[in-house]
């Protein structure tokens, strides 16, 4: 039910996987995470669409994002450059090696879920934000507005 | 820190209890929350009132409130009438079984936590809200604005 009124508030159309545990924890996202910190190392630029794409595979079009196949439909659908190249550093050990610093950085921070916001306000100590219900809790602390959801905004 | 980030947000000062697993599990509010029925059967427009200055002493001034002398003090604070005669129900049969229905039937609508909101509108299902971080959603499901805190609003 949450999900459902977060997509009336949010004005999204968020799905429940069909089988979410399998999704989550046999097929995992180890592969889609690792790719990204690939394509972070070549074309930066592409990483907030990716991420995007796969999270809207997962959570609204209800499509596997576990296999090297998954990864190429969307590297095709987004035009990614060279992503053949890309793909083959996934199981590098400089991929695998960056994405667990990656993952110690956050779970050092204090990080027991995501979204994981850190906060860095010139001259204070940083401070951290969980959840994507803590919005209006970000804007209080940066002295600006919350405008709410902007339904209307046009997607790229 | 999210409750002092909700300070913030909302205007309010509350504080973690000194010792919150003590007053929570130990001592508990059981007796508060009858004392609340034996209220709400005698003086209900008090029962708001009292309920929000017990949850004051337990969350802002870290005070006391299992036992009767200082749920005494809530009412001589607030002026409730008679309320010798109320205290004396809080163990009567009568209230106690009162209190496991009110339960019973939160329980049985799906309560996991509080504040549980249940929404009633006409001619629809009820459904139901867990949280004070949901009055966003409230508002969007009841077609309303949701203006956030009333810093400014004075209090009675």
């Amino acid at each position: 039910m949450d999900l459902e009124h977060n997509n009336s508030y949010w004005g999204m159309n968020l799905k429940w996987p069909s089988n979410f545990q399998d999704i989550i924890q046999s097929k995992g996202t180890l592969l889609a995470q690792r790719f990204l910190v690939a394509l972070d190392n070549k074309e930066p630029e592409f990483v907030q669409k990716v991420a995007e794409e796969l999270w809207m595979k997962i959570w609204s079009r209800d499509e596997p994002i576990g296999k090297v196949e998954n990864i190429k439909e969307v590297c095709k659908k987004l035009k990614i450059p060279d992503f053949d190249t890309i793909i083959t550093e996934i199981n590098s050990e400089k991929v695998k090696n960056q994405l667990k610093q990656n993952t110690d950085e956050a779970y050092n921070l204090g990080a027991f879920g995501i979204p994981w916001i850190v906060v860095q306000k010139q001259g204070k100590e940083p401070f951290y934000l969980f959840g994507s219900d803590r919005l209006h809790i970000l804007c209080n602390e940066l002295e600006c507005e919350y405008q709410g959801p902007l339904k209307n905004l046009k997607k790229n």
